[in-house]
């Protein structure tokens, strides 16, 4: 059996990027780590962010993955050069993906981001934007009840159509022609957005990017799975599986059944001297 | 100088009971923590809000606290005899002292409580409520979004309004006379609540309540404050003393000057042996 790839997130909202992947590299073994005990990260400072996400990884490395994927826009933003500076495997996010999307999708060079107020405040996408389109001009949009709607399940109807009204305003305004959806609860929202905005606005799923990177890489580094026996994904969460199960189906498109709790304080006691964790007091400067 | 009152919170939400004690008990000294790194509890699980009270509870027993006070209904609710039985000093939450005074004040025994997932999903209103008014009806409402909306400071305005409508109008049909504020958050939407329930509907404020119970109890088991020399309150939060100064005002009702940011996954490294975190694995039942 070959080696799986990680993935991980706060919480539910990576596994849109778990859909995406099983949809184009049917052949990979996943390991999923979903950090529900300390999850929104969206709202967090940077430095903690960045803790977290080595947190993270170090759970997943375990399972010797042979790729890393950071399923969450708030982690990318904050975390992808600490963990691709410490980890010895490639590590991929979805902001450079849905940010290369977007560059190519765009015709007046105009793009909204909308996000977690940390993605936002990060300029994450705006920077990994301009690499590409000095020129583009790119407009940032904090959404922070967007997560907890979704997870409410209030995907359409009266409030969310006037809080995403509110927040897609200047958006609408400064007259995007493309808004990548930033974060991974997102693209549950899509219709409703979709209905706001038009049919002229193009939206970018940020995870469905991401798996075409991930394969793209997979290829290039010659590690696509070629055993016969894909061995089966592992779906692991730091609180109460039955809540991750039951609130993951939608995300996924399919039932989860083998979720299972860690005990993350406990894990985090055992590991403790690991290297990853060194030198924490540095995560907060950029 | 004596020894100092403890109080947490899973973040801001407990400022407006540490506002209400300063009110009534001027000469105490408080020391507070808010577990910003793992905000918010009201999603999580039982057991993992057992776990954060305890772990909690041990980073203020440094301070050599003479009382406990849990200034968050989640963790009232799910964790409050589980920290009795483990601590030493006397530890009082939310809820009681809210259930007490709804009791006291409803005529026709209808009672509503609105609270996060976790609260409700516990009923512990109604139990508490129950022990001093057995035919009393309690009706449990779950708001998960409004804690998102005050953080997002939207108090008023339209989603709002609709929000709470939506989540108050099971309540309102059932005839309710007494709604409890089941969240350190709500009292921040009380002027919006109240323009929606009309001036006949009691609205319960626990954390008003539990600093008239802090009061009560400190008298009776003789432990008021007697120096003259009061002390500085001291406030801690496990992520960015910024943004929870800049937040917890207005919780406050002044400003917040001397917040401290600690390593809260460091301090539980350091402290794992303590027996106060032993047998973990009990704190799901009930």
């Amino acid at each position: 059996m070959e080696r799986p790839i990680g993935v991980f997130d706060s919480g539910v909202g990576g596994l849109t990027v778990v859909k995406q992947l099983k949809k184009i590299l049917p052949d990979e073994r996943l390991v999923y780590f979903g950090d529900t005990a300390r999850i929104p990260y969206g709202t967090k400072s940077k430095r903690l962010i960045r803790q977290f996400a080595l947190e993270d990884a170090l759970f997943l490395l375990q399972f010797d993955i042979k790729f890393l994927v950071v399923a969450c826009n708030t982690a990318s933003s904050g975390a992808l050069p600490v963990l691709q500076e410490r980890l010895e495997i490639p590590v991929v996010g979805v902001v450079e993906p849905g940010a290369r999307a977007a560059a190519e999708k765009t015709r007046n060079k105009r793009i909204g981001v909308i996000g977690t107020s940390a993605t936002i405040a990060s300029s994450s996408y705006a920077k990994e934007i301009r690499k590409l389109m000095p020129e583009a001009e790119v407009l940032g949009q904090p959404c922070p009840l967007l997560v907890p709607l979704v997870e409410e399940g209030w995907l359409d109807g009266e409030v969310t159509v006037l809080t995403l009204k509110k927040y897609l305003k200047d958006l609408i305004e400064a007259g995007v022609d493309t808004i990548i959806l930033g974060c991974t609860h997102y693209p549950l929202l899509e219709p409703t957005i979709r209905k706001i905005v038009g049919p002229q606005v193009a939206l970018i799923d940020s995870g469905k990017e991401t798996a075409k990177a991930v394969k793209r890489v997979l290829e290039e580094i010659k590690l696509v799975n070629r055993s016969s026996e894909k061995g089966k994904d592992l779906f692991f969460v730091s609180d109460s599986p039955e809540q991750f199960a039951r609130i993951g189906s939608n995300f996924l498109g399919e039932a989860l059944t083998n979720v299972e709790r860690i005990d993350f304080d406990e894990f985090l006691i055992k590991n403790s001297s690991s290297p990853l964790l060194k030198n924490l007091e540095v995560l907060h400067e950029d």
